[in-house]
């Protein structure tokens, strides 16, 4: 799956992937009147209103972009009529042609990972059958109880050609608080890094490793360090935009072939119609708005790296 | 909520909490051929096994324990329909009257993380109505993220009368690959520990905060430090039996009151009548083993600790 992801970001010309992270004051009035005069203001028309708006987000897009990363958050907090709309996303978007980076943040032990790795990336037995279930092509895994909990998805990685990008240091504010804490003089993301190298170092992809991590865009120092850290390892770097990172920062995460990173924007793309900049496409255009933001993210970034 | 749990604890004479982790290899045959039957080896199949399984085993043991603890991952494995039986169970337990905690380890940042606690412990709003969604009692954290992680499940606690347990030091054998790395002369979770305590002492209880931690029962000498550190927290202990952990170690994770911890035990409880010791019962009486199990477990528990 790493090939397919640096594949087409080449095809693409666009180290980009856009987080579809739908907020319900993100989406357009007109598709919630629609979606509650249907169902009413219940979940069901919550879920519907956000899968129109997913799904007219990807229409005007799919051609520009290698990916989409969805954040299951805030799908489940619409519980299951919410979950199988993250479903309905997921599939979408693989139905298009591009790659889906679950964003799930999960991270457990033992058997226990591996049923959430079994989950997003691979597939259930039922007596002699076997079901695939949220199947994502990558997700991302959070790695504060270390090695127990990322090899049962690194398992499934590897039978199942997907890949993850794990937590090194996110792009918080607060981020700082456990990341950066010294460690016999290096902070704790560098060691996160060296594991994160150390995990990915045996399933590797044509020229990169299934096993990325995800660095902030808001703190690029700390991303050149880790770039050397991990240099086979895909960093997915969000915070990009809206949480203040600039393309200007950014070069630092990819290596001299250009490839090595994928920057997220949600917020950004998404709900690019509510920004001044986009503000004459209106709101019945609102996907429209998304693919100029596209078209002008995929500018920024590249012209900054390249 | 975490006065109810104290009450519950006090009243039933139990500090333990039963983990609902059902893989689909502890559910007894008879049960799954019946779900088989009734909807083939399909994800619905193996959902109303697992449905069944769990209400047989509070059924058997709600009046003895003051907890139950799914692990939402156990589910989560067979998506959607998985996913509603994890709901089922929560809301089942609670009409027993006993609490839930929801085993979920979430943790992002901002919205996202308040996205996670609105569908687990909050509530969300469609229009002008509101509503609940998984709605456990209380849930785990990761704190990987640091305070911007937290917080939003914090303010939802409080608003809700909820409450969280965030992983300190968790149980498997890998944890100490960061979680025991020294800062300043100090290992991690320490630092995450006084955090946990900070973090709490703005949402108290009558005696204990509404934020909690996980400490696994296989590090009893950290247990004792973290204690202290921590000395309003509940302490949420997995680890014991099936990992290692023996109760006799486990003294130092409770206060002088005789409180202060809840001990968890999963297939050691749901999948008893697969061991030796309660084979007497036979498959057809698994929750009779389990009701057993039980009463072993409180009985192991309460003379170590008093």
């Amino acid at each position: 799956m790493i090939n397919k992801l640096v594949e087409q970001i080449k095809k693409k010309d666009a180290p980009i992937v856009v987080g579809l992270d739908p907020m319900l004051n993100y989406v357009p009035d007109f598709l919630k009147k629609e979606a509650y005069s249907e169902f009413g203001k219940t979940l069901e028309g919550a879920a519907k209103a956000i899968w129109e708006y997913n799904k007219a987000i990807i229409d005007a897009t799919y051609d520009l972009i290698p990916a989409v990363k969805p954040q299951i958050a805030m799908y489940e907090q619409f519980g299951i009529d919410g979950l199988k709309v993250f479903k309905d996303t997921v599939d979408y978007a693989k139905s298009k042609g591009i790659i889906v980076i679950g964003d799930i943040k999960r991270g457990d032990i033992g058997t226990t990972s591996a049923a959430y790795a079994t989950g997003h990336i691979g597939k259930v037995e039922v007596g002699s059958k076997k079901y695939s279930l949220f199947d994502e092509d990558f997700v991302t895994v959070n790695p504060y109880l270390g090695t127990d909990g990322i090899k049962p998805f690194v398992d499934v990685c590897k039978e199942e050609k997907k890949g993850l990008f794990i937590l090194v240091k996110t792009s918080n504010k607060s981020s700082g608080e456990f990341q950066d804490r010294l460690i016999d003089g290096r902070p704790l993301y560098e060691l996160v890094g060296e594991k994160v190298a150390e995990w990915g170092a045996d399933c590797m992809g044509d020229s990169y490793s299934y096993v990325g991590a995800v660095v902030g865009a808001t703190y690029p120092e700390m991303g050149k360090v880790l770039r050397k850290v991990m240099p086979k390892s895909y960093i997915l770097v969000p915070g990009y935009g809206a949480q203040g990172g600039k393309a200007a920062d950014l070069k630092p995460y990819f290596n001299e072939d250009g490839l090595g990173a994928i920057v997220n924007s949600s917020r950004g793309i998404i709900a690019a119609y509510k920004q001044e900049k986009y503000a004459s496409f209106g709101e019945e255009n609102f996907a429209d708005a998304s693919r100029q933001a596209v078209i002008d993210m995929i500018e920024d970034i590249n012209s900054a790296i390249k």
